[in-house]
């Protein structure tokens, strides 16, 4: 592989600039390239303009190793992309016949005329590799010249996804710009701030300056990303310095990669043949949501009820009355309550609630805006969990869910160390 | 206000580049600055690198009206970013006694010490106003030279949000460079895709070229922006153009602004003292969160069942038994049981209910997966309506609770317009 390739990303897009979405093109570019061993030296976003073009499509080519460009390859009549960039690499656009017939296809099968508008989408610079779209009209395009490569990639995020991944990474891995196996390492933790968690690894990645680290904070997750850039050190090294991180963090270690916290704790339920039911107020429905993302959560996950008053509390949760009326519908005590309630109710092994303020009113003096109690049933006992989170509704009820999962995951994994313990080959394997 | 002030805006930031998250300062003030009557020309990534800051700063600045940037204000070694602009500015760095002041406050209120590190945070341009940072160390930097506008905004979402809107907003209308009042205009839409959207409208916004038009689809819904840029056309003239575009969407037309279509369909119960209660299958409790995430929605939302298995939706919801066997759990008959089901569980005057194929796995030849039946309990009558959704299981359950709710308020909206016929001043009124 090459060493410091310089890559530019350049998107082009008025809605990106009038703030109508996010870059996700940049995300998924930074993340794919990285993980590949390249690195982003400089995204630019400009207007879907001639001028605006030609000026930053002469720059990056004068100076990078590839660049990269994302939409403005649409059949409306201002999408001049194509025109401007084969005028700055100094190449002619030729007709190309096989896009053609593919266009003819897409719009046979929906039942469409192909339009001349359409027409232009079949010229690309002369001698450019075609790469098919099967999910859209607009073909990408790879091109190498003067040593260095050029890809243009549609603006729709699926279909530049799967473009992307099925014919660039590739034709990149040939060229030898980037790494087959994926050069990069994440840690996912939860429980210790980001600038902590740097405390706590700085020892150890301090002695891998060939890694770039970069830490990602949300909703009291930190993703610890170690990647190798431009070729240097060693897949190896990297799992050796990601086993040394995971020492380190111990119980705030949640898992290698991007597996979600409910994946986590579903899946150590799963693997006992345990279920789960939900009871939740506060977090109003995300609680559950966070299970049932997971592909085949029924097995697992065997319903919830969001109750968003107290009538709803008592009477499908069969919570004593009495309870609420000496504790509070934001207690320890009704979360214990509604956490055996709503297992009864499903008939499940653990049962996991949520009651408490999410703002912008209700709240306590005693009980602050913030302040969520989490309950747990499980087979052999129940327990309560209360903390006070910062920010507003979205974020209480978002890092909350969080929380409830994690402080599962940590109950159920010491569950795990217990039923080791108690086996017997587990004590002769460790010696003791 | 001036006309068309050239706007850029550079991120300084490696977790942008590395993928490790979405830009979401570049989305933040594209729709700030277009609400005021500014429009972002350029925006460019880059590296925390003294070379790659002086390179593009000097460029930007020989060349923009206004320049902003975020990140790299923190006091960690790295960042140089201070020196480096002030070098390109031929500026002198001078020491702000007030910035000293503000961050021992800060830290003596943390209980730590203010250390050599954080000193370098009380340097800035010569002749600059420093903008105090209620929220963090870092202070902004407004400063005006050469007839242009440099404006350093510090690196975390919620420093940067309060200080553009509390310092920088009111700085740039006193240099006559923004808009006071709002010079944009946001229709929401459901129901029709994008393009067939651009094409209805087109007759209307052809006749304002003073208006720059931006669409942005997420799950079914369609904003078009309306933005008048660098002081051309009228506030009236948006009014005007935006309720002509209202009329010719009809049905499809959600609101103005930014409310969600939970926030809508809620408004109209609360309206009519109603209450709602939801039974969900497919959607997993997201059909729920979209209701919550509504404060004060308790009085409204009453609650909601998740049923994950057979036996929860015969159990919890009072399904007949002869109706899943009959009908299967993915059917009309089932969603129109399940949302009767839980008003009358919930004593609610309206069921909502979603059961469906989310994906992965699933789905029979008649109803593929992606396909939901939505079923809805009213105080006159109930419904079933179904849909199938293309996508991943993530895009089927947000695109499927967006259509449940839409539904809803198609219906409710219906009611209304029914109540409203019913009302004898309103014939009056309107001369009938």
């Amino acid at each position: 592989m090459k060493n410091g390739a310089k890559v530019d990303v350049i998107n082009l897009g008025d809605e990106l600039l009038l703030g109508l979405r996010d870059n996700g093109h940049l995300s998924y570019l930074g993340e794919q390239l990285s993980r590949h061993g390249l690195r982003i030296r400089r995204n630019l976003v400009i207007q879907d303009d001639p001028n605006e073009i030609r000026e930053h499509m002469q720059s990056a080519w004068s100076d990078a190793d590839l660049v990269i460009t994302t939409g403005g390859l649409g059949p409306t009549s201002d999408d001049l992309t194509r025109e401007v960039i084969s005028e700055v690499l100094g190449l002619k656009l030729e007709f190309v016949e096989s896009i053609r017939d593919s266009l003819q296809e897409w719009f046979d099968r929906i039942g469409r005329p192909l339009t001349a508008n359409n027409l232009k989408q079949c010229y690309v610079p002369e001698g450019a590799e075609v790469l098919p779209n099967p999910l859209g009209t607009a073909p990408g395009i790879f091109l190498k010249k003067d040593e260095k490569i050029l890809v243009m990639l549609p603006g729709p995020g699926h279909e530049l996804h799967r473009m992307f991944e099925e014919r660039v990474l590739p034709r990149l891995e040939e060229e030898d710009l980037s790494a087959s196996e994926e050069q990069y390492l994440q840690l996912r933790s939860f429980g210790i701030g980001e600038s902590a968690l740097e405390n706590k690894l700085f020892a150890v990645l301090n002695k891998h300056p060939e890694m770039s680290v970069g830490y990602c904070a949300h909703q009291g997750l930190v993703d610890v990303r170690l990647s190798l850039v431009n070729g240097n050190g060693s897949l190896a090294g990297l799992r050796e310095t990601g086993e040394q991180c995971m020492e380190i963090l111990g119980e705030d270690f949640v898992c290698f990669g991007h597996d979600s916290l409910a994946e986590i704790a579903l899946s150590y339920l799963r693997a006992h043949d345990q279920t789960l039911a939900v009871a939740e107020s506060c977090t109003g429905g995300l609680l559950s949501n966070a299970f049932t993302d997971i592909p085949g959560a029924s097995q697992t996950f065997t319903g919830s009820v969001v109750c968003y008053s107290e009538e709803a509390k008592i009477e499908h949760l069969a919570i004593p009355e009495i309870i609420l009326q000496q504790h509070g519908i934001v207690s320890a005590e009704t979360a214990v309550a509604m956490a055996t309630g709503v297992a009864e109710k499903y008939s499940s092994d653990y049962g996991l609630s949520a009651t408490g303020f999410a703002g912008p009113t209700g709240g306590t003096e005693e009980n602050p805006i913030g302040t969520i109690f989490f309950g747990l049933h499980t087979p052999s006992g129940a327990w309560s969990h209360r903390v006070t989170l910062p920010g507003n509704r979205f974020m209480v009820k978002a890092r909350g869910v969080n929380t409830a999962i994690d402080w599962l995951r940590r109950k159920l994994t010491k569950y795990q160390m217990h039923d080791a313990f108690s086996n017997l080959e587990y004590f002769l394997g460790a010696g003791i």
